[in-house]
């Protein structure tokens, strides 16, 4: 008996051409898109790939499947301060896909194309030799010359994280391991929060434009926050000084962790996937910066300072250096 | 024992930096890569995505494989007209992949930066569940305006191709049934050289500024000669002619396939992997085109003509209709 799902082709016609608004994606019906830059700007293209089983679970909704494959990317996109404009959808379907599956993640693409103002450019998809992949390239825009780099920070900044850390990793905790809310004292309510905020990321796509203005340094939190401040100081050559008491706490979790399990606490607040915002402001703009992100509707939270250095990350809680050596980050690879 | 294979940020510093030679990959250390167009040019974008056990052989050699990867979108940027920029790579690596493997590959990846002139600009290294995947995203210039799309063809033009057709899926046959080259009377010179077709395609990059100079309409053949053209045809919204005779074979072809084999003949031919380019010339510019394609290294062959329709395709031998109505080009997914 024949495949009765569609081929390639149809694919593109039924499910995909629909997202392709742009008309330099020329209906997905060519071999590549064109885009026209905004005369002025820069172009800011990051990539990332998530695999199921690595970066999702295989039987999470395919709505939030495609989401978090957006998400992360545009995530990327708000640190260096760009608008997302549009993005390529690269798909390795395993051998089991059906046809409600695709339509059910087609809605998610659709849904952020709203939420995020983006467009399908273009894309590709073939069979996987297992479990599905995807890969996505995000295409955004920023006013020439003022992309913000992780490498900018300078001593007497002030480090700023938007909302709050190690919700998505206490949610990946609470996926794998039943017991883990009510041994961390988590409410029902704070564990649908943990398990959604692992699920669907939510991009600071409202920080950009404050970014621009006023930050020296910037990158999002994917790695895990210790792992990433480590980067941003070695790419800035300074040290970077994290003040663990003012790391902002979701109420989910700050009763429970707050509560002395240093171990859990370092685990979900290093455990990465939060796709917040780390970002390094000088400290006359410092004012202004927290009142431009809430004003874009974006808490963001004092958590430390920058040195003079060369590339080392110091964590002190009430003043005194913790001993981070045993700490890692997420490994997405 | 602990995994003695680098890690990510290793792997980045050690092989895929040494790649990054544009200043707005930011040395691969940053969340994204930062490009300022050139003014008055658009962008045109592609992407591809190969699997082993589809696209090549996990056991092609690593340099090949980096090659054909980054080949087809080049094929692609090309059949637009566009010069190559930059591009992206995504790269999901088996369990088993080992350094000396990644060395070789990005030895591959270095050759084709200096032959093609383009450089990496950023990218993902994740594990795959299973077999090497490869997503490029590649990223290309052409003056504004002067994108060539598959739906500009008209009624009078003259239907040209690059190159030979045909090889690439020969070599694919070489490879996948032993007595191949002996049944089809294949010399051991013409198995190398069909052998090659497929391994290691050759994206006409030379002709990209004659397709913006005379060609109204172009595409890559990568899914079948048969098959694309019947995507120009259909995009453009005409008839497409094809006159069998005129199609150019490569003389480790011709012997065997224009001796009556008309099935192995048509398999080939509609086989894809070509990475030539078809393009649709209007009659007044043909000879100014074949002048300029051959001035630039790269000769073209007059394959048929369009005629007013309704995005049918014709295929003609000895201006007899032939029934093409079971010929199915290759299915990438």
């Amino acid at each position: 008996m024949s495949d009765p799902r569609p081929g390639e082709f149809d694919l593109i016609k039924r499910y995909f051409a629909p997202l392709a608004k742009d008309p330099g994606s020329l209906g997905l019906t060519d071999d590549a898109a064109v885009l026209t830059p905004e005369p002025g700007f820069d172009l800011v293209l990051t990539k990332d790939m998530l695999a199921a089983g690595v970066h999702f679970f295989a039987d999470d909704p395919p709505e939030a499947i495609a989401a978090k494959a957006l998400r992360v990317n545009l995530s990327d996109l708000a640190a260096k301060g760009a608008r997302g404009r549009g993005y390529l959808l690269g798909l390795a379907l395993p051998a089991n896909w059906t046809e409600s599956w695709l339509q059910a993640f087609c809605a998610g693409l659709a849904a952020d194309q709203n939420a995020y103002e983006i467009v399908l450019l273009g894309g590709d998809t073939i069979r996987s030799a297992d479990g599905l992949q995807i890969s996505v390239t995000a295409i955004g825009e920023v006013e020439a010359g003022k992309a913000v780099r992780r490498s900018g920070a300078k001593p007497g900044d002030v480090l700023f994280v938007s909302g709050t850390i190690g919700d998505a990793a206490a949610g990946l905790k609470a996926r794998l391991e039943p017991e883990f809310c009510s041994r961390a004292g988590i409410s029902e309510s704070g564990k649908d929060h943990i398990l959604g905020r692992y699920l669907m990321p939510r991009p600071r796509t409202g920080l950009a434009g404050c970014l621009t203005r006023y930050a020296r340094a910037a990158m999002d939190i994917s790695d895990g926050l210790f792992a990433d401040c480590g980067h941003m100081a070695s790419a800035s050559n300074c040290t970077l000084v994290v003040d663990l008491d003012q790391v902002p706490l979701s109420s989910a979790l700050r009763g429970s962790l707050a509560a002395g399990r240093d171990e859990e606490m370092f685990e979900c607040l290093n455990g990465g996937d939060d796709y917040e915002i780390l970002a390094s402001v000088s400290a006359e703009k410092a004012d202004d910066f927290e009142r431009d992100a809430a004003a874009n509707g974006c808490a963001v939270t004092r958590i430390g300072r920058v040195e003079a250095g060369e590339g080392d990350l110091r964590v002190q809680r009430s003043g005194v250096d913790l001993d981070i050596r045993n700490l890692h980050g997420f490994k997405h690879f």
